[in-house]
């Protein structure tokens, strides 16, 4: 059974967007993954479609209705749908490159784009959403969000990737920042490539990589030193 | 003079993409901001425009030449251009919405999407990219990632959001995620609206609402607490 995503969207037309191009969109048209999305508003309350309505104790904004999304949400995970209800939120746990693996060896996921103040809480109580993050910033809705998730979730998806864009030394992978990258031409605006790098000596190159990874983790990111993200 | 954006990067069709919805896209055809585009492949070198090579001193992926990209930032980015040159990197520093507000009060940004394994070392140093990250998780290009930095940014330029989407009390605007939202109807499935937001108190409700972020954080964020995020 492959990757099944479903987007709960107010903006079905964005997608698949960017997960349509390059390696990911080759994957969906091999059917490694496959994507679908609902339209949010044909769940809207009313003759006018409603799905949001202003917040219980004042304040700017709009807040999205339980009933509205719990219908959407009732509509496309049905019985016992193994799939992981997703909200994509500021106030959720942040999406990592573990949670990312997990995902990617499960069924799926659900993912509901969120838009306004805010999402009406009950209905993340009643249906046990869980609320993920991508980063510590505001977006206008959840879009982005979620194809910055799926884009990290299926290229982990066997056969997504091909040898050419392997992703053995890359970033988070183990727990270190990725150590600098040179290519041809051997001389840049008098900048060579680093010497060890075209000395031949195998044992060498590892090891400067390494200690370039372990430098710049430690200048960068000392949070993600031991944490093994 | 206008939030000004110009996007590096392989696959131009993508843009505006996401950001041409909603507010985002009203406030690009009010011209509060404005977005382009440049093929990188038009930089590349050769008949076939190459825009990549292997890496020095093996591994696995390509990396994006030096002088490629020297090529397409020094044709969007002539003379004293006030931009700041921001490379999309999971190697970056991340985004905050400390920074995002920075990037909205000034002349906007040239924004270079990576692919591949990486992008040569010494065109980030020659040039001066500021390497940015917006998760800790690997994309699988840097499009979806400028696509976040540059919705982030642009909701908080003057005009974009309206009234009806104000920001004032989200979540990392003053260091806590955001309380809990309600709304109509007053009943969902058994579970009512807790009874102080529809009291009509509001010194109750806005202690209730920052109890509630205080403890929202402390469960799910501790490290954002006295950080001033």
């Amino acid at each position: 059974m492959s990757f099944d995503a479903q987007v709960i969207t107010l903006f079905p037309e964005l997608f698949p967007g960017p997960l349509g191009a390059s390696v990911l969109g080759r994957g969906l048209d091999k059917g490694l993954w496959s994507l679908g999305t609902t339209q949010l508003r044909d769940f809207g309350a009313g003759k006018h479609k409603n799905v949001d309505d202003t917040p219980a104790g004042g304040g700017p904004g709009m807040v999205l209705r339980a009933d509205v999304l719990a219908g959407a949400v009732d509509a496309v995970s049905i019985g016992d749908d193994p799939r992981p209800r997703l909200l994509m939120s500021p106030r959720g746990k942040p999406l990592t490159q573990t949670r990312a693996h997990q995902l990617a060896n499960g069924p799926g996921a659900i993912i509901i784009c969120g838009r306004f103040e805010g999402v009406d809480q009950r209905v993340i109580e009643a249906r046990q959403l869980e609320e993920i993050s991508i980063g510590d910033y505001v977006l206008a809705g959840g879009e982005t969000a979620a194809m910055v998730l799926l884009e990290a979730v299926v290229r982990l998806i066997p056969g997504v990737l091909g040898s050419k864009e392997s992703r053995r030394d890359e970033s988070f992978e183990n727990g270190l920042l990725e150590y600098p990258q040179y290519t041809r031409p051997q001389e840049f605006e008098g900048r060579p490539v680093p010497q060890v790098l075209t000395s031949g000596d195998h044992a060498k190159v590892k090891e400067w990589r390494q200690k370039q990874s372990e430098s710049l983790t430690r200048t960068r990111r000392p949070d993600l030193l031991g944490k093994g993200n």
